[in-house]
């Protein structure tokens, strides 16, 4: 099925990823084709950055893994659906979502009620 | 906070649709800023259709509108998430999530076990 995905010009698809169990979206980022075929090798979520222009396995540097449980493709093949068991948070600021920021109908931000699940700061720090 | 909402070159920014009780993810599609503003007036989705170069209500056609729950940026500013209720079902081919095409770890589909809810043919066949 892979070769019927619809990539976009830099050879990207966007990817949904959710928590298998509380469904929460946890965040969206880009795939390209290596990346998925070694997503689906491991087991393990594995995404392009275009900021660095490489994949990646999340969970390299901070061990916030994510475990592929489901996956499903869009019905005009052009976006991806990930279910997915998560180590600690899925959000780089710490949090278990990058959706932690809910705006009201004036697109306003609501106060943020929650606490991140880990120290950013302390994750990422670089190595001595 | 629109204006610090990170649209890509074509003024665009991608938004994942959630159903609000049951937190499955229903699609993903395209706003611009006129579709936000829009969907935020009225409390129902609009989008920006890449194809045919306007925006529409979701629903105007099929009678499937989607009312705006709840609002989230991400923590880049360019993803959004809209918790909603749905009536009928979100995919023009009648299912009710766009998301119906499981995918095994080798990327065949799966038997799709569940049944479009609405008619796709007649509901949008044209008028008469």
């Amino acid at each position: 099925m892979i070769s019927k995905f619809k990539f976009n010009s830099d050879g990207l698809i966007p990817a949904i990823i959710q928590d298998a169990k509380t469904k929460r979206v946890l965040m969206m980022a880009w795939m390209n084709e290596p990346s998925i075929r070694q997503t689906l090798e491991k087991g393990m979520m594995c995404y392009w950055s275009r900021s660095r222009q490489k994949y990646w396995v999340k969970g390299e540097t901070s061990g916030n893994v994510q475990k592929v449980i489901h996956w499903y493709v869009d019905c005009d093949s052009d976006t991806l659906l990930f279910e997915i068991e998560q180590t600690g948070g899925a959000c780089h600021t710490g949090f278990e979502s990058c959706f932690f920021q809910e705006l009201d109908m004036s697109a306003e931000p609501r106060t943020v009620q929650e606490k991140p699940v880990f120290d950013a700061a302390e994750t990422y720090k670089p190595s001595a």
